[in-house]
């Protein structure tokens, strides 16, 4: 295992680059499960995107998006030397780079400029504790080879970066000694956030807003700030802090911890990228470890963008990798669903339906998707979307998610204590969703929306209808298990439900349509599919009139065309391989594989999977790269219409994590998945 | 009754105006329901939209919209004087103007020129035969007050103004003395067709094209050019014709007898204005009679928009006209549709539905509507539309138009011969396209579009599942009473389904879903209607970007909204007001009022009809003017995204008549309507 401080543990940018400040905001970011601060510059403000993002607070001012809340920025710091701002940006910069250890989680930033004639160098450190949540740690050195007096101005700043702020009514901030305080409460909860920022010095003096320091650097000297940050949020009270080294060596040695039972080697040659790539993902992943009641958000801590909220990333792509290396983290991960079943039973109750439809982007449980969550870049006129009514598949992808943690832990009692209930409420939303065709003899799932979004309101989707059969047939298996074992508690949870729910249920799963593959291999994505438009992505692209355009919706390019953002029968084959042979996960790798735009983040990783189930290791490894290395690269959509959807890419990162621990090894073993194919037609 | 020459029976327009020649084109339109020649001026060409329509003949060249054909225009002519052409836009032109006798079906203008230091008289007359159907004739007369050399040039212009042409492969032509003719086969089917033009002159010279005539017109004397035309499609064969002061008092005479059984005569003071209007609606639809084969199209013989296609106008806005003034015309409408049955079961099987899904926009059963009739404003790309698969109310629209004429005629006859069969393969598309709703036990028709086409999708949209259960009720009714009088063709007709049609069709009927209006009296227009934006009409259309803008799919301002094109729930009420309380269709009418944009031409008088059998005779007057008026005004919308869709309105002037014949006497009988309403929900 590497230790902190390996080179090979460190990614770097030399030099200073302005257009990179907000992607880089995302790659160098850190963070500790309850908060994420992003790899920005200490003297950056907001227009730099500076965030210290809250897991799990979300505030809704009036008429906008609902969305987490970012506290004040506690470690603001501008240096002046001979009068004027030392910036990463400044004219007499000689150097810079920064830097990510994601061994320890420690941002740092070296800058040297020429001042009075000689060298003057900043440096800075910067990490969120693994040991201590609450706590945020900074330190920075400043050493020149001539004199120079300094001015050092920092403190908490109030001007917070915000998508749909402002999220505090009123802000209360001072300083007591070596103390800086801001201290607001969220709009809509009243929750309140303290920031308090601990100084290693008492401040020369304090303007009302930030700590000034006035010190002359001496020649070959070394003048050393510690900032020792507590973030608390609610009811949380403020506890005595270490020193920085202190906290530093606890935080060092919890990220050691994490790496024992985390890290994933890659063996052979020239794997040096791609293991980088794969720990840096494995990071990306550590630094969400869920906190509290949370789970995850779909941009992590990376900032306000998709609201701070849970898709179906966390269950999908999320959780196969705290199951295998942090049970406790899964179990919140499974928690957080069963806490929130009664959103879920209200969301399907006002559409109409009985039982569970689980928010497509959750807060808490309430759906936090609009109905209208794209702007059109033409008329800038909202676009009526159906991400939240229509892609229903989420509630089978949250079943799916406890179901696979019982199957590794067989914790009998998470089964009683709501996930049973959970379990069926989520079959039962199914049942009322859908329709009995008459003419086939059949129950179809109509009017949806599968993972691949640029097809709206489809009948059958392949994904969602075996995702719904397979979650309802287990469902209906583990309660019949649990009844024989826990007899009146089972009994007491079906007393919720229709006296025969588990027949309805039953009768229905046999008789509900699941697509089959055709005599070539390939199972049609949605009823009509095939007969689309035969036409590549590449081809649909030339197609844009605007490079930010949505694909979907009815005048988008991909509408009327075969051509997918992801694969949904790719997913489905790589989530449930028992329903296809290897020979039919082949064909549809190679059907889709060019209608696919990718425009999801999630794509990859479904490929990669495929890739490796198939025996495919050359496009194994380069959609493994790919996912990988997205927030290495920056890369990833980060537009949708005129919405701004950057940040980083978890469920990336827990695909790469996937197809590196539980992919990979089936490319040697390619004949693991001759199962028999056994499902009514 | 008025006759020929009366002046109140006369559209004029005085001077020339060469913003109007396109709007005129429709308005001053002469035809005998096989030809439409349109309003223009002999000396026109195609790109002033010059227009001699076929009536049923279509074409498609490859990639393009198939649509009727327009035929080489026989009147062309030119007049020079002193070497300068005499165009009504000519800058010697001393007054102009044209004129429609809507009494005979006869287009005049008169342009004077000053020419030579004196003035110039043209005058042209026109008119298609009611009398015998091939035959079109012209006279031109010239006068002057001084001697004046005058060069006629005259002839077939075979360039003709098509909107997804060349429909001729070839063409040939030529003179045979005082004959000129033209012949080309179209290119789809290789149906000829011949143009004749015959002179009351020998023409002086032929340049291969036009024919040329060297006149000296003394001063005070007139010189006379008659042209008689014969326009012959497929196999018809050239009859001998009579002169033109013979033809054309044989056209009046028709046009006489046409007028007897056909006029309304409206009473009060002050009604001029809407007489015209009301007699000039009728005059639209006298020259779309049908003739042969064919029904009538939804912008009649004004030229190939709408791809001259046959669309539920006929039935629902068309044949009531008719059946009271025509009953063979009546019929032929009737028959086109048991005639295209085969087009219709084609269809619904393609879509893998049972029984008869007619065409949308009929080409003799084939459905001309394409997936992509809309073309986006902003992208120009195509833009997918669901009128051709989901606007499955055409079948029952399709179905009350049969019920209907047997309802007036008792014809037996017509129900043997292919009408009850229609009727039992309309039901069973319904049977087969609904989906049993097990929740709530009941059929549903799921994904559908109604005549408000600004909602795309809708489920259980009102106007539809009404209809489809009236008109299955009726079918059945219509079955069972035919069976007790002729039992083995009953049995005969009934062998071509499963044994037990007409049960399963009683049991469905039985249980389709059907909404009820609420307490308010307000019937939802389709499933989730309510729950759209409040805003209104107007308010919607100041969010128009681009005035041009499609408003329906998913980026267009109506859709998201309550805001409808026209409104179902009336136009139900109106057509079936059996199934609402005079109070209901009261309520509705006041409800949908406001949301409605009126943006299809068939709004108007449902809106009408509905104002009259709710007592609200002012606002069934001004909806009355409305319908009437809208090809007087030169109306109607223009634009669909970046489609033209100009022409003249058949289904406003039918809606015209039904309100002027059969709303306005309800005014005064505001309590007809109280029957019980004896539905079940």
């Amino acid at each position: 295992m590497r230790r902190n401080g390996d080179p090979e543990m460190i990614l770097t940018r030399d030099g200073f680059d302005g257009d990179a400040v907000v992607s880089d905001g995302n790659k160098f970011i850190t963070g500790n499960g309850k908060f994420g601060y992003r790899g920005t510059l200490d003297e950056m403000t907001r227009e730099h995107c500076v965030g210290l993002n809250i897991a799990g607070l979300y505030d809704g001012v009036e008429g906008k998006w609902r969305e987490t809340v970012n506290a004040f920025n506690p470690f603001y710091l501008q240096v002046y030397a001979d009068g004027k701002p030392l910036c990463a940006w400044s004219d007499n910069v000689i150097g810079h780079r920064h830097s990510l250890d994601i061994s320890c989680g420690v941002f740092s930033r070296e800058t040297r400029f020429s001042v009075c004639g000689g060298t003057l160098e900043l440096k800075a450190q910067r990490f969120c504790s693994m040991a201590d949540v609450n706590v945020l740690a900074s330190r920075l050195t400043v050493s020149s080879d001539v004199d120079v007096a300094v001015e050092i101005v920092a403190g908490i700043d109030d001007d917070v970066w915000e998508l749909n702020g402002p999220h505090f009514s009123s802000v209360a901030k001072g300083c007591r000694e070596d103390m800086l305080y801001a201290v607001g409460s969220a709009q809509e909860s009243g929750t309140s956030v303290r920031v308090n920022c601990k100084f290693s010095s008492v401040p020369n003096r304090f303007d009302g807003r930030f700590a000034h320091f006035y010190v002359t650097v001496a020649a070959g000297k070394t003048y050393v700030l510690d900032r020792i940050a507590q973030v608390l949020v609610g009811d949380e009270q403020p506890t005595p802090t270490e020193d920085y080294d202190a906290l530093y060596a606890r935080n060092a040695d919890m990220w050691s911890k994490m790496w024992d039972r985390s890290d994933v080697e890659l063996e052979g040659d020239g794997i040096d990228r791609a293991q980088f790539a794969l720990r840096y993902s494995i990071y990306q992943l550590l630094i969400l470890t869920p906190r509290g009641d949370c789970s995850i958000a779909a941009r992590g801590l990376s900032g306000q963008t998709y609201k701070g909220a849970v898709f179906w990333d966390t269950e999908m792509f999320l959780l196969p990798f705290f199951m295998n290396t942090d049970i406790a983290a899964a179990k919140r991960l499974v928690e957080y669903r069963i806490r929130t079943l009664d959103g879920a039973l209200a969301k399907a109750k006002s559409y109409g339906y009985k039982g569970a439809f689980y928010a497509w982007e959750s807060q808490d449980g309430y759906d936090a998707c609009s109905d209208f969550n794209v702007t059109d870049v033409f008329t800038h006129r909202p676009v009526r979307t159906y991400f939240k009514d229509k892609q229903i598949h989420i509630s089978a992808d949250v079943a799916l998610g406890i179901i696979r943690y019982f199957d590794k832990t067989q914790d009998n009692e998470l089964l009683l204590r709501g996930g049973l209930e959970t379990l069926l409420q989520i079959s039962l939303f199914y049942y009322s969703y859908s329709y009995y065709n008459h003419n086939k003899d059949r129950f179809e799932l109509l009017d949806v929306m599968g993972p691949d979004e640029y097809h709206e309101r489809v009948n059958n989707n392949a994904y969602t209808n075996y995702m719904a059969y397979h979650c309802t047939v287990r469902a209906l298996e583990l309660c019949r298990a649990l009844r024989r074992e826990f007899p009146s508690e089972v009994a007491a949870v079906l007393r919720r439900f229709e006296p025969d729910i588990c027949d309805s249920l039953d009768e229905w799963a046999s008789k509900l349509y699941l697509p089959a593959c055709g005599d070539n291999g390939v199972m049609e994505q949605f009823d009509g599919y095939f007969a689309l438009e035969d036409v590549t992505a590449e081809e649909v692209r030339k197609r844009l009139v605007n490079p930010r355009e949505y694909w979907g919706g009815t005048t988008g390019v991909a509408t009327a065309t075969r051509v997918i953002k992801q694969a949904d029968v790719v997913m489905l084959a790589v989530t449930l391989p028992q329903y296809f042979t290897v020979g039919q996960i082949a064909a549809n790798y190679r059907f889709y594989l060019g209608y696919t735009e990718h425009g999801s983040s999630l794509s990859a990783s479904a490929y990669a999977l495929a890739a490796c189930m198939t025996g495919r290791a050359e496009d194994a490894w380069k959609w493994f790269l790919h996912t990988a290395e997205i927030d290495l690269n920056g890369g990833g959509k980060q537009w949708a219409g005129d919405v701004y959807i950057g940040g980083t890419h978890p469920a990336a990162s827990g695909g790469a994590w996937m197809v590196a621990a539980q992919g990979f090894e089936q490319i040697c073993r390619p004949k693991f998945l001759h199962r028999v194919v056994s499902h009514h037609e």
